[in-house]
């Protein structure tokens, strides 16, 4: 079975095709650039979800679901947002199909009900959003509006990848409205918070929390704020962004409310979002030439449970059969995800080699014999590692292996990554260690000229303005001049 | 606050969209047909798709995501489907859009950015989902298929309704795939099962099973099975529906797996799904002219505190919110939603109207006097009657009271369903009981001409042929010939 996965030094990009396709996440589908997420990826996508959705809500946020689609009109409104997202959009331009006269049986577009004003498939929704929070807000007591939507969007990408880049993904989107500039920048920070949080202790991949150069930010925002992680190929890749909007939306859909002095002023806004493209993260992150590695707290299973059956003794079958419920009995008592293999046709090591494959944290065998010896095996798909068990010892045994797993994976990959962050101060080793892969911190002189020329001739880009490197002054590694940004550069996702 | 709301008797439909947009449950939108699901409404719809998600999974099923977008070959695949849709679907026709040359900061359709092939958005996921099935059928070991999805579907509707018909709403659909006939229809009737249980138990909506006459089934289906309810309006409303699909599916997308017996055989299907309709349906079941009674089961909050704060003494206050909030602390434990107004500008008449207009199942209001009696006063919004509880008795008392009401709403709804369901075997007679509302129970010669003659004569149209009524012999209403027959009339919405 892990010979159906390309190695990593052979391939590393046919590698992350087969954990998608052979862990059986997702599918390619008929519809140019858009996925099928199969029901054991979006098993994973609803833990994500529900985890997310409960840290969204506990800082003070409701959902809500806005239209799919955004009439040009208000499309255009916010004229940089248009300018970024109008290139790559899906357009809705009539609504109705009719039969084609010269082919039986065949539909084709019906003239006659063209659009009056063409709909354009959400590819991010403040424009509709921000029509509909017009009416919403008059005066400082309809302030804050903290509102979240999960829903799909559509961006009609050119070189697509499942998970990283798909036409159409799933994401959850905020948007915020305050009544002052300060509370709106301290939302567009909390928020990146609390997805370096998720990022960080759900998924077990570790984040650089940063700004964003002027050229690298959402179109429409004044401030992008990003996590930025480390995959396995050495490249970057944006897990999530949260920005201030400042003033821009407000005015595009003037949205105004009263303040407690009766004076009408403009409102503030962030918006912030994650997508699926995490589960392409997390792939990445933690997967080895075997297979997939989930993190313990979303895996779909957290636990499997490989009895020795034996085709032609079904009593002892049973017997085994009734002991891995038990035990599932008592994990799903403590909230622990199992699943039972009870296939018949299967031999034990092609199952381990499947389970592997699919990343499940702890996989537990025990066979007759064990079951009088009151033992059973536990196997760690994080290390490798097997260790023999006292039954009675099991569930408490495994409940903390599962937190050691998440652990020692999110460890692994951050030592992975501050190995592959270094300092660097001179262009020529620059350009050797962004060849190399990994992030290189290091001066820039602020200008977008300079942003363009390093990217022309290394493909490397500014990730962020990192929180975590003290901003001292130094020379910029490309034109010499005083500066004191320090930046985080890395060919990226 | 009442009197914001149209009562019943002067406007019935306008008494329901004061229901929808002053409860806050939705808004219309800048889109044509499509509606703004705002918070109080969403959560309202988070809690009916997390108990029916349970439900689902409950019975095998597991989720995954399948795309947005069906390409015309696709859709048009199969005949009857494709036919029944064709006339409402929206149409992606091209990918970019650019600026208009003519019309500084506007946009226009790229015409060099024509799709190859149009793109329907799925008004039902039929054609895209079996297209993949496909591929991931081959053998009997790959049976059943068992996959359900939440998503959102579009319809181009020509006259919308909020929640009952918008051009985009939100639903799941379920999509299995079966190697015999028998487990096809089997699972049809399970999921009819599945949905009348929800609707009536969480929703206490009380329905009726059955049959679709061939003139009302689902476009591409070989039987179509639906529960019927019955709104205050008089009208029926088809609160969610489950079709056997017969191998109609498998034959346009070529679907066929290896039996046992290693023959080729076609699968057989079938599909079923309710919406976000059956918010609307809820709504027109149990409310009144103060406005919406929310099911405990499913209200967002089932109880609220008004504690009797007074503007100038801020210490009084907050011994009554501290106590509010032991109170919340002891109801979450039980897992009941709860909500403390601590609101000091409204008026505690006002307050109490609001709460009633959104459909709060309970309301405890106590002031200092009560604090010190040890009372508090609780009142139901289902008969808004009152009484005053020892705080002593109050969790228990709350608990009670809320499964009292969701059985009390509905008894009421069935009663007056069961009131409104008439025989009946005389034509005249049957005009002017269907012209006064409800159902009506009566022989059908089963040909269409006779359906639609009476669709023509009388608005009304067969619902259902309903699994609780004996199918004895009688001689049609319409034609008088000789049938076995009985089935539901009624005007429908």
């Amino acid at each position: 079975m892990s010979d159906f996965i390309t190695k990593r030094a052979e391939d590393i990009n046919q590698w992350y095709n087969d954990l998608v396709i052979k862990g059986e996440l997702a599918d390619y589908s008929s519809v140019r650039g858009c996925m099928v997420i199969k029901p054991y990826g979006y098993a994973l996508w609803e833990n994500m979800r529900d985890a997310l959705d409960k840290m969204i809500k506990d800082t003070g946020h409701v959902n809500a679901y806005f239209p799919l689609f955004v009439p040009k009109s208000l499309f255009e409104a916010e004229e940089k947002n248009a300018e970024g997202f109008a290139k790559e959009c899906a357009v809705v331009t009539h609504y109705r199909l009719k039969n084609d006269p010269n082919n039986k049986g065949k539909l084709i577009v019906d003239p006659e009900a063209k659009l009056e004003e063409e709909l354009v498939v959400r590819p991010t929704s403040e424009a509709v959003i921000w029509n509909t929070y017009k009416t919403w807000v008059q005066s400082y007591r309809d302030l804050p509006l903290l509102i979240n939507q999960w829903a799909n969007v559509v961006r009609w990408e050119m070189r697509t990848k499942l998970f990283l880049r798909t036409a159409e993904f799933l994401w959850q989107e905020g948007h915020t409205a305050h009544a002052t500039q300060a509370e709106a920048i301290e939302e567009t920070k909390k928020m990146l918070g609390v997805y370096a949080d998720f990022t960080e202790n759900w998924l077990a991949i570790p984040v650089y929390q940063g700004v964003k150069s002027e050229s690298e930010r959402f179109a429409g925002a004044d401030d992008t704020y990003t996590i930025e992680g480390l995959m396995q190929d050495g490249k970057a890749l944006q897990c999530g962004t949260s920005h201030f909007l400042g003033q821009n939306f407000a005015k595009a859909f003037d949205v105004k409310y009263q303040t407690t002095e009766g004076k009408d002023e403009y409102v503030w806004a962030t918006s912030w979002g994650v997508s699926t493209r995490l589960i392409g993260a997390l792939l990445m992150t933690h997967s080895d030439d075997k297979g997939i590695v989930m993190p313990p707290k979303v895996a779909p299973h957290q636990v499997v449970f490989v009895p020795f059956l034996h085709e032609k003794k079904p009593e002892q079958n049973q017997i085994l059969i009734d002991k891995c419920n038990e035990f599932v009995t008592q994990f799903k008592a403590k909230g622990i995800r199992c699943k039972i293999d009870t296939d018949l046709m299967k031999r034990p090591g092609f199952k381990f080699a499947e389970h592997e494959m699919k990343g499940i944290p702890v996989r537990i065998v025990f066979g007759p014999r064990d079951l009088e010896e009151n033992v059973a095996e536990v196997a760690r798909r994080d290390n490798l590692s097997k260790e023999s068990i006292s039954q009675d010892k099991l569930v408490d045994h495994v409940e903390n292996l599962l937190t050691e797993i998440q652990a020692n994976i999110y460890n692994r990959a951050k030592e992975y990554r501050n190995t592959n962050t270094r300092e660097c101060t001179d262009y020529e080793d620059f350009k050797s260690k962004i060849a190399e892969g990994g992030f290189v911190i290091t001066h820039w002189d602020g200008t977008a000229e300079t942003e363009e020329k390093i990217k022309e001739e290394t493909k490397a880009t500014i990730r962020c303005i990192p929180y975590d490197y003290e901003q001292t002054a130094g020379k910029c590694i490309y034109s010499g001049k005083e500066t004191k940004h320090r930046v985080l550069f890395a060919r990226a996702h």
